[in-house]
């Protein structure tokens, strides 16, 4: 993470601070400064991966872990059974918007579709 | 599958029919029917899992496999480089329309935030 230059990288140094929920081995999760939802998180790797066009095989332990880990929020903040979206953005035209791969665990409200 | 009441049950018992981009041992992938985004492709488990609700560390394989895939169809369908979103719809709040897990990539335009 050291060579991580995005703001989730300082997030991750601890050089910036955040609202953690999770904290694991593998990766963080953390409130959204600007929340789309009454509930709002970001669950990111502790690895720098840039976004979802560098996947590979050996990626996908921790891509799993990282969604059974929003699953695991969801449930710590009640949403599991009134429901949420798991949306990952993936350069420009899917809106990404900071360069440290990011998955968004949205609940609360209502989720209308499309998804943007 | 044999047990899976939903269409995409009947989808992956072959008794509806679906155009196919992507099939492996663990997961199949089609395009949706009623598509969100010029490209707008569904990957499935063939595994019946009813939603992200239903998560457990037993499913860390399987998840991070559907999402490498996601990533593979991208690139196949040459969208990596303009970008996409992958969403995941859990429950009610969260848009679910088949209770049979899936994962939504869309892209071919720009998707806009919020994300529903």
């Amino acid at each position: 993470m050291d060579n991580n230059p995005t703001i989730f990288g300082a997030i991750l140094r601890g050089e910036i601070p955040s609202q953690r929920v999770w904290e694991d081995e593998h990766c963080i999760a953390f409130r959204d400064i600007q929340p789309a939802a009454p509930t709002h998180i970001l669950v990111i790797p502790r690895r720098y991966i840039v976004s979802a066009a560098d996947f590979t095989d050996a990626d996908v332990p921790l891509l799993g872990h990282m969604m059974v880990v929003a699953s695991k929020i969801a449930r710590q903040e009640g949403i599991d059974a009134s429901g949420y979206r798991l949306v990952m953005n993936c350069n420009r035209d899917g809106g990404q918007s900071v360069y440290h791969l990011h998955l968004h665990v949205l609940g609360g409200r209502p989720l209308s579709w499309p998804p943007g």
